[in-house]
């Protein structure tokens, strides 16, 4: 797919910088009416009227954060834009706006970049986000990807990590592990695949997993529930590097304790089938996994009522004294200290 | 410097991410009001009032845009805040707000990523900016810097590419070609030290070009000037690539052409003695050389007066009809057409 020799692709040295950026964000249309200048000038203009804009960013790079060998170009492009949305939904805010900026190597193909606009472009439109800008450039090795996303929300509806209060309720939404749990099936087939690469695997069996770590959605659907039931939540984060990691920063940020029951954390089936043939805790993967991009919040306890049943949420524990720190309590009554054991990018594994 | 055996420098796999977030960005004092929320949650959050935001990023890969045998790391901190504080003040805004986003190889000790950070720190106070987001993470190679700069302007004092019109005098600051002299500096005696580690070369002839290319300055103080003297130029561009590239850029934006007059283009006596020593075109390095971080910009004949003789601004020639094109007078009157021969990512060369 990315063999710069195969006579069918277009080499980018074909193309100047410029005219690259014009080919790959030809067919991005701007939506936003607070988009005012994109792509094409030095900086980009947004306005976001009365409301604040809040602003994060990524950097992905090839080899540590994907792995193009079952990772397909579009969709890590979908992804990108996901993981930006994801932590601007944790603040309880509209994504407007990204930036998206690459370095390539010349392994890629003009193809192989338009596959992965195509994802980037199908995650705006899909959220109604517009591309305003970026660089693009090259790099000695592999894909690296960097997009910044903004959005805006008024200023009593932010959401911090701090604001949790003892005795608030601690919800999840969706369910926790799949990514994990999808990413052990692709290593497995990768590693298969190198010994015999004509066996096609039946991967039907595992398809929410593998969809989990493919092809995330930021969870814009809770926000707008959220405030649907005119709930806002006291502090809230996503959940990037693994339920336990997350609870934690909130923990540290808002100054409490939290209580988290092992049999409330939400696990899809499916992924309890692939911990059990991998052997190893589904809870685990739920705690520690990561890339679940669900979000994760607290708040008043006079919300029980509206949230409990509703599908897309969980409450898993409460906030409580910050003495007693994080545990999990388990279906026998233990209590577990829960520790970060998410993804750290510089241990020397 | 980068060695991660010495003893008494750092690993970055003795710190987890959090902490070394935290370490490196410990020193930066937020000092703008507009920034409300800075490091440490899931996004930034900015209020720029009634005015308008902009955005600009720029994605700095080692072995593509930066050599750190001859860049120190500091320096390379410093310029990068440059780079996309340059894009903002070429609109016309006030910079405000950056995100720094970096990936490192485990070649690079603690000391090392806190050089960095010491000029990126450096960058923020001089130019009154507040760092408030970012992403850490490893890569399989080298240093990679993303960064996105945060500012603001008021409607009416935005000023695009878009703007110019024929007649307008198409002015520059400061003087062009140094940085791209400085870089051939740099690189030979890079050759030189291949071959002799021990010479020990007398730089401070040069002292002036390298500075440029090390140490580069975002224009403010040109835009500030020109708040000052009243004067909205119609469209405005900063020298990134060179200044053939950036007037192309301008022509194709506002529909105009350009006459540019050699004997006008500003540059330093020390750059036309090294291109002399370099036996190449003093021209050359000022229309193809780039990265002088310089303004470029159109503004209405009536503001000649005020701009003449300012010793930041240099007049170098005018628009003229879209048909005529963009050319070079010579001090002969000849005319040559001006083409982009500035940085291309993706040549093959």
């Amino acid at each position: 797919m990315l063999e710069e020799k195969n006579p069918s692709k277009t080499a980018l040295s074909a193309l100047g910088e410029f005219a690259l950026i014009a080919h790959l964000t030809q067919n991005f249309k701007v939506e936003n009416k607070s988009s005012l200048v994109g792509i094409g000038d030095d900086a980009a203009v947004v306005e976001h009227a009365k409301e604040r804009t809040l602003i994060s960013t990524d950097l992905l790079v090839e080899g540590i954060h994907f792995d193009l060998s079952y990772m397909p170009l579009k969709h890590l492009g979908y992804k990108a834009v996901m993981v930006n949305l994801s932590d601007l939904y944790a603040m309880n805010a509209h994504p407007q706006q990204i930036t998206v900026s690459i370095a390539v190597s010349n392994r890629f193909t003009l193809e192989a970049l338009e596959d992965l606009y195509e994802g980037i472009a199908l995650a705006c439109k899909n959220y109604k986000v517009d591309l305003v800008g970026g660089d693009t450039t090259s790099s000695t090795t592999g894909l690296i990807l960097s997009i910044t996303a903004l959005g805006s929300a008024p200023k009593k509806k932010i959401v911090c990590r701090s604001g949790a209060k003892e005795n608030d309720l601690l919800v999840v939404s969706g369910d926790l592990g799949g990514a994990y749990a999808g990413l052990q099936i692709l290593e497995r087939e990768k590693a298969v695949f190198k010994v015999n690469p004509n066996e096609q695997p039946d991967l039907s069996p595992y398809s929410y997993s593998i969809g989990r770590q493919l092809k995330p959605e930021a969870r814009k659907d809770v926000v707008e529930l959220l405030n649907t039931l005119n709930i806002i939540p006291t502090a809230m984060i996503d959940i990037s590097d693994g339920l336990s990691s997350e609870i934690l920063h909130l923990s540290k940020a808002s100054g409490v304790g939290f209580q988290v029951f092992e049999e409330k954390i939400p696990i899809d089936p499916e992924v309890s089938l692939i911990c059990e043939e991998f052997k190893f805790n589904p809870l685990t993967a739920a705690l520690n996994g990561g890339e679940d991009y669900e979000l994760l919040f607290t708040v008043d306890q006079k919300h029980y009522d509206a949230i409990k049943s509703h599908p897309y949420l969980t409450v898993i524990g409460h906030a409580c004294e910050n003495s007693r720190g994080c545990n999990l309590v388990t279906g026998l009554g233990q209590q577990i200290e829960l520790t970060a054991q998410g993804w750290q990018s510089f241990s020397e594994e």
